[in-house]
């Protein structure tokens, strides 16, 4: 547990940046150059710097899509921190899939009730040793976060970096429908909505159908080019089995009015599949 | 031809990413994990990730403007792909300017109608050994298309990834003006408008001017600093001496009120340069 | 002074990019691959691609918060260049902190008075040796200022590039307050505002407070949680001890319609800190 995470890799560690400081302001840019500085071997990969702002479930979202495709050794640095300069902990949190560095305020929520996932420590990131040494009230992301996640690239192990963890924040998200009501848990820049059901949780799907307001969603296509340009269609989308809602060529979130949070009835179709 | 990409090659491989998945959702993101899984020192640069959503045109003219700056070795992963999950292919196209990795939905026709590149050759991506284990019907830039690229930057034969694909998509574009008229083919984040007009096909460069509703712009400037702030100019850009027109300092696709596609005529102008 | 920059240092070299490109149009990528050809080991690490067009305050701004974060053997390239083409020269700077490729035209105004920074040598980027074949009139970020970067990140000395470079173009930025009155130097993605007074500026700093339109923003606070949510507050932000005002979880710049260069009144608080 305490041999460097790089032990025996001869790749360039792997540190993702997940924020919602847009790239605008150069913030993000300014916690590239103190992971640089620490570890300057390391390759930077983008997964967003556009969460929307202080939106910790957009971010814990965009993290559970992403975090199983990287290496397991893989560093994501996840700054949506609208408690910082709080008590709120600042913690890092070591998996078979990953290190996550990020403030505990339950963007691992998703990440870590996605089943396949399984937490093997956890500290509170409060030695000084691995943090700038003037540390702002207000820009952990660049005093705190980033020095944590390339000092942990560097192979420092977590126990040196505070004290263990418990007892993390978790966000109450429903990942399965409730009552024949599903909500919609995510809306992409496409204007799809990616659902909190997957196609696992319905008995019958040749015969599902979804209403939203005056629209009816019959049964499940299995891609966009199965229906008109311009048609609404559900199907399986590309996330574990979610079950999404889109137009082809079109965006469903505007047509439709909905956002994030919003409820859509599951009733039984008559048409079959 | 069977020889590693990078054989003799001490640096990391390059793979470029153009996608019209923008940066918020973590697509991108996710994709960027997908390559190093498999190709852990690449240098992923971005070419652009904010296409327009399914604007396959104008992800063309990006890739046209940017390829040829970079090494020959370097793996285009480009994905817009308003039909994934038909029947449209999915290629890889290894030229003697880059090898590019992508829908076969026209969106390489104006690379290949540059004049300076020849393909060597062209695979559909067919063979599941280079594609992730469960290809989804809606996400090939995660499933096929990344890890596509990430195996030919690490040196797997194109003949390996699938059987050889003739008859590429082409799109038409109009790379000329017709009938004395000039045709907007891209408008960039200035506002400046790029023409399908390049000096060359100019007959009397000093004489010429273009009529765009009620304003005309005279002549050819050399830079924008041949006209005081706010005013009119076409120039020959920097594009494979295609002409532009731009106001200094300002935005001259909002002030014409002029987009991709429209139409400018080409006239004599009484006014010598 | 003439060994190079990266002799005996086996880290990849880094460049920045700092520029009012976007990245919709792939002009940064183009010089992304510009770059990757000259110096194929680059580490590019973004710092803005998105300074609003032709902002050079707002480049200014974001490269003097973000420099001295980097390793001081770093290349920041940083091209916001209205006057492209024009007599104004092309330079590069190496400090003490870092070296800059960029346009003479006041972009490093903020930096070089940082206080912190000393300059070793500066030159004016004329060698056609280290341009590209072509120099367009209109895109120096490719045919100039990237070519330069990546040459001097390989070890070419300043002195190949050009004749040395006196008198660099300064702005004026007031930095200090002036007749009790400050103002807003940086609005950031939050609409958080960066005003030109740090803490140590201030006589009496449990009395100060400043006057917005009819808005009194009373004492500084230590952080956003010192206030509830939708709450107006001032404190010593992250850059460098300046004060800047904020909602907690809100948008001070819209709620309060204030922008870059709009004047705040500073009185003496009638409520003890």
């Amino acid at each position: 547990m305490t041999l460097p995470l790089q032990f025996n890799n001869p790749n360039p560690p792997i540190i993702t940046l997940t924020t919602d400081f847009g790239e605008k302001d150069g913030y993000v840019g300014t916690m590239r150059g103190v992971i640089l500085n620490i570890c300057p071997t390391a390759n930077l990969a983008n997964l967003s710097q556009d969460i929307p702002p202080q939106d910790i479930r957009t971010a814990a979202f965009v993290l559970y899509q992403a975090f199983s495709y990287y290496p397991p050794g893989t560093v994501h640095c996840v700054v949506v921190d609208p408690g910082v300069g709080s008590k709120r902990r600042a913690i890092a949190v070591r998996t078979d899939r990953g290190i996550f560095v990020c403030p505990d305020n339950g963007i691992l929520s998703l990440v870590l009730a996605a089943g396949d996932i399984n937490i093997v420590e956890a500290v509170t990131l409060t030695n000084p040793e691995y943090q700038l040494p003037n540390v702002s009230a207000t820009f952990h992301g660049r005093d705190i976060f980033a020095p944590a996640a390339a000092h942990i690239a560097n192979g420092v192990p977590l126990s040196k970096l505070g004290p263990a963890a418990i007892n993390l924040v978790k966000l109450n998200f429903d990942l399965k429908p409730q009552n024949g009501n599903c909500q919609v848990i995510h809306v992409d820049r496409f204007g799809n909505l990616i659902l909190n059901i997957t196609v696992n949780d319905v008995d019958n799907p040749e015969r599902i159908a979804f209403k939203i307001g005056r629209e009816i969603v019959h049964t499940l296509c299995r891609t966009f080019a199965d229906v008109a340009e311009g048609e609404l269609l559900a199907y399986v989308g590309s996330l574990r089995d979610h079950v999404e809602i889109a137009i082809r060529n079109g965006n469903a979130a505007l047509a439709l009015g909905v956002k994030v949070g919003d409820t859509i009835q599951i009733i039984e179709s008559d048409i079959e599949a």
